[in-house]
């Protein structure tokens, strides 16, 4: 089958073997995957990840159990053990003996196949396309810092960064009513929000101690900085992407002020796929450009363009 | 009246002016008064600070409202507006107007004389000697790590730190009657943590992810650094101590483990005084040296060496 491998290089392969599902797990035939922020970051070395990249897609169940064959579906990342007391705790998605879809040692979804035990996967809705369902799994990341950290109706928020997890994030966090303002630096990214109808406002705008919460959506040590510096005494800062090497951090601030600084990871696919049928959030618009997966080497190169946002693989085509 | 100032250097003054209390204000007569690590950080140039040092003591009041004349008090350190937003959402410790004695622009304790609010003010007990008051703020501080993150009984916590500050912080959170480690470098303070019948360990000895709870009494980042490898997936972290400088900090690591980082700061008296006067914490055994206040520049250079636990200052004498 075809599959973008990477391999200390990255390259789009013809005959890459095709995987066999195990017991109690789906072979998918790939439909749409998105490519994510992490993706970019793993063909620089994160994780040590060899294999074919990519975890948001959609597909359809080619084979595993008879009750999901020919479903059209998103899955879910982690491959737990459920063996585990993490797995037993409720958190299957921390378990440490985890494997991760296109991430830590489980072939991912930039190929024509790819598979996952059926307790990972989601049916999809006909209300939700091939192209949403390749956004179930960001959009339930985005969730998570509402599962993390509940906001209030009440509440003043900010969400930081207007990249394409900040976009979705703001989304997310908008449909529970706070008072909300997207913080960003790219004017057709802020009007894509006001469009939407968030406020956004420009790094420095906003007052200091503004917030209940902020959620940093940079991945950038200084998204960290403006995040304690627009959070209230007490307040709370979700930290939604991973970092750049190890930040600088005012931890003496998050003391003195009694900040709670709350990690936030893979989210729940279910209420991700019930907003996309619903409509209330909207992925289209985050979508700039589609490439067939036999151009995925083009289209990698062209999400590492500084500022883009998101684009995806056609792997039916 | 005698003080111990710092402005640029430190000074043994014999003719600082007495202070005047403002309405419903105490004149408090210092009777003991404790060094912190922050006493040292201060004049080393932290929060710019000029004016006289200290903030943990016991005394009597002198003048001031009527019912408080003649009583053993010890005082709550932050004199907050009680007019903003945040003194009025509950929080008058983190009022952003604050003064702060021996701190920030508030004279402190290492004087003949203090001045504070009436309403800063808690009466000591007769079972609470002068020396245990100056504890009271101390002890305070270490309750408001289960303020902010309460720990239950069948929970794992690990205290990193086996300085004054973690040393009490160990004893109120093995109140909690949880499964409790103090992790420490020191044999002789690891031993008053053993007499106390508090399980100790050395850095490294403990399995990676086996707390559900770690408090960082470090102040540096090798602490937070071992927090993170010491916490479970979803487990917290509570920050105690302030920090030199920016540390780094695997921010990473928090997002993809789920983490949670609680900043602590000043706590409730009350509760401190309440478990001082039932002799459910011990802090005579954290008393190493006592001063009065004429040599108040020997017992800051005492305190100021490698691994010194409590230096007191006798005022009265």
């Amino acid at each position: 089958m075809r599959a973008l491998v990477f391999d200390d290089e990255l390259k789009l392969e013809t005959d890459y073997p095709q995987p066999t599902p195990a017991e109690n797990h789906a072979l998918i035939r790939v439909a749409k995957a998105g490519i994510c922020n992490t993706d970019l970051e793993l063909v620089k070395g994160y994780m040590g990840f060899s294999g074919v990249l990519g975890h948001e897609f959609a597909g359809v169940v080619e084979r595993g159990p008879g009750e999901w064959v020919g479903k059209r579906v998103a899955g879910e990342i982690n491959l737990a053990c459920h063996a585990c007391d993490v797995c037993h705790g409720g958190a299957p998605s921390q378990c440490p003996h985890r494997t991760t879809l296109g991430i830590d040692r489980h072939d991912g979804a930039f190929a024509d196949y790819l598979t996952l035990p059926v307790e990972n996967l989601h049916a999809l809705p006909d209300a939700v396309s091939d192209e949403a369902g390749a956004f179930v799994e960001p959009l339930a990341a985005a969730l998570q810092v509402l599962e993390r950290r509940p906001i209030l109706p009440s509440e003043c928020a900010v969400v930081i960064g207007d990249g394409k997890l900040g976009l979705l994030t703001a989304q997310a966090v908008a449909l529970t009513g706070c008072d909300l303002t997207l913080v960003g630096r790219h004017a057709e990214k802020l009007a894509l929000a006001e469009k939407w109808g968030i406020k956004t406002a420009r790094e420095g705008e906003l007052p200091a101690s503004c917030a209940d919460v902020v959620v940093d959506c940079t991945g950038q040590e200084g998204g960290f900085a403006s995040a304690l510096e627009l959070v209230r005494p007490r307040g709370d800062i979700v930290l939604k992407s991973t970092y750049h090497g190890l930040p600088q951090a005012d931890l003496t601030r998050v003391v003195v002020d009694e900040v709670s600084v709350i990690g936030s990871r893979c989210g729940p696919f279910a209420p991700a796929i019930d907003l996309l049928a619903r409509g209330a959030v909207d992925v289209e618009s985050l979508i700039v450009a589609r490439y067939p997966l036999g151009s995925g080497l083009e289209a990698m190169e062209r999400a590492r363009e500084k500022g883009t946002l998101k684009v995806l693989l056609d792997v039916s085509n």
